[in-house]
């Protein structure tokens, strides 16, 4: 049965009973499980339960901290700068979008920029609290730095990921992006496989353009210059610079307004150091939800209905993958692959945790 | 001496006069001009005089109107819905943008959504009057549909332009791109060269990739399917759908939160109905503006002093080439081609007005 899906709440009480066998608190063990848990539900295992291990060794090397609790240092109606005290990335964050969603229940806006945190997981998770109030949601984080400035040869920027999310009648949209072309999961695959990278993806150690993952990853682990490029790919001519901008952009919301620490400093002595940006708009800043769902939705499906390329059966909105994903894991289970597998499997067996039997 | 450089004060002299005597009223022609010129200073030729023609067109064929006044549909403390009455972009977005700063003013945050406007010129220019008042600038807008979105063959949206600006210590952050890989204006370029396109620019009629300029520039002449890529290019493999959701979330905060008209629909049965969206975030949202102005500018050097790629001397800032154009077009005079030089003259010739001797 080693090669069978994995019924989404059995997973997830392994992996809470991990966690908390491993000295993680009741609600972190929760919120982190319930945000890694989705990620595999959706289809993006990088950002699924593959990552229990990486956060228990996060946490025994101090980048977490489970006994502190994030606090305020600035606040306003509408806004607050958030300290997450190196706590868990999901805690955090739960609790500063938390804050946006009130902010914006009682004044129409909340913004919340967040530092001294960790890995918070897929952003679209905390975009979809605020869809919950017929708000806008907004996510972004900073992140470990693996992305080289247009120009550039030196990885100083994180992926940077940002999430907005508009409700609708019938479904959401969601977009959900690293702001590079591509994330290093993505390089890893190439890798595993033996295939070249496409060209445009990343530059080597000299800033030149590589299709070579293994020089990518090895320059990586060594430390040295090289990297993924940014969304729009090398120099200039297909937009890199645009994506560099976008980056940017996702790094001063983060650490700019929190005065936090920006990527190419996170992971340094003693700290991860990683911020987050949270916005949540009520739909009431600009008329009634029900009319704006309604349009919002129109337009969606203005764009998704028009002709496809030849060959081409489908026109994608953001989400819409994620949501079918989503559907087919909650009926037939979670795939996970073999390493994953082995990871919980070994985290089980020290603890004496009985695992599935599908795992 | 006609190829000579133009002082900039000449040339915003004669484009008002030629405004004025089309019948622009004294407001519309100097918020028009200050916006046209400004671009041409910076080096943005596309989005520069060389538009008066166009909009004086757009004035006759009804799109543009001037008689009338942009009003506020929906308002709270925080934001506002606004119908620009059909009058020209700059002036609506002149008085949407002030409005968004007056917000901020008295509650650290404004947003407005604008539908039923013009073309408004250069994004950065709304931003930068943000910048002033120690907030930082959001400026996007719709436009006429250009931009295919990912398995598509249909241009269904703009080239959707967003900005972004920062303040900072002794030079601002001032993002302004095109969501799409390129603009027309680009395709264009490569057209009168005689140049075969990049690979991933654009597709065909038949959602095909296509590096044929002549097929794109005639598609959009003859409404054909076809059309500019968005950023990330084509398909999936270089992020094409990010650049796609970037520039559906551009059409959902200005043509979705102001019930306004989408790309596709816009200048359709005697309306341009092109739309936008404006936000003034006051820096006291986070803490005290000089702290956090130096901590951007901290953040941003952090990136261009990075170690720049083989043959590369330089990593830039977002609106950095801009400002340095400004300031040698401010010494040297505005540099115009001679299309573009003509066309002033006819419009001079017309109205029997004087025109500077270097144009």
């Amino acid at each position: 049965m080693s090669e069978s899906n994995i019924p989404h709440g059995e997973l997830k009480n392994l992996c809470v009973e991990i966690l908390l066998a491993e000295g993680f608190g009741e609600r972190a063990a929760e919120d982190i499980v319930d945000v890694l848990v989705e990620a595999d539900l959706r289809g993006i295992p990088s950002h699924g339960v593959a990552r229990l291990k990486r956060y228990i060794n996060e946490r025994n090397v101090g980048n977490i901290d489970l006994e502190s609790e994030p606090f305020i240092v600035h606040e306003s109606p509408v806004s607050a700068v958030i300290d997450g005290g190196a706590g868990p990335g999901q805690c955090v964050s739960k609790f500063a979008m938390g804050l946006a969603i009130d902010k914006a229940r009682n004044n129409l806006v909340g913004l919340a920029s967040v530092r001294n945190s960790n890995h918070y997981g897929i952003s679209a998770y905390y975009c979809e609290m605020a869809l919950k109030e017929n708000m806008v949601g907004i996510a972004m984080t900073n992140s470990y730095p693996l992305v080289v400035p247009t120009f550039g040869r030196r990885a100083v920027l994180g992926t940077n990921p940002l999430s907005v999310a508009f409700p609708g009648d019938d479904h959401p949209l969601i977009l959900d992006m690293a702001t590079s072309v591509v994330t290093r999961g993505k390089v890893e695959v190439f890798n595993r496989l033996g295939e070249e990278l496409p060209s445009g993806w990343a530059v080597d150690e000299f800033g030149r353009d590589t299709t070579s993952s293994e020089r990518v990853l090895g320059n990586f682990k060594e430390r040295n210059p090289g990297g993924i490029l940014p969304l729009g790919g090398s120099g200039e001519e297909f937009g890199g610079h645009k994506g560099y901008g976008l980056a940017l952009l996702v790094e001063l919301l983060c650490a700019g307004l929190s005065l936090g620490t920006w990527s190419a400093l996170t992971y340094q002595g003693g700290s991860a150091g990683v911020c987050h940006f949270f916005g949540a708009l009520d739909l009431r800043l600009f008329g009634e939800a029900r009319t704006l769902r309604t349009h919002f939705q129109s337009i969606v499906e203005g764009v998704t209905s028009s002709e496809t390329a030849v060959g081409r059966d489908r026109i994608y909105y953001h989400g819409q993958k994620e949501a079918l994903a989503r559907e087919t894991s909650l009926e037939q289970g979670v795939a996970l692959d073999q390493k994953t597998r082995e990871s919980l499997r070994s985290l089980a067996k020290k603890w004496n945790l009985i695992v599935p039997e599908e795992l």
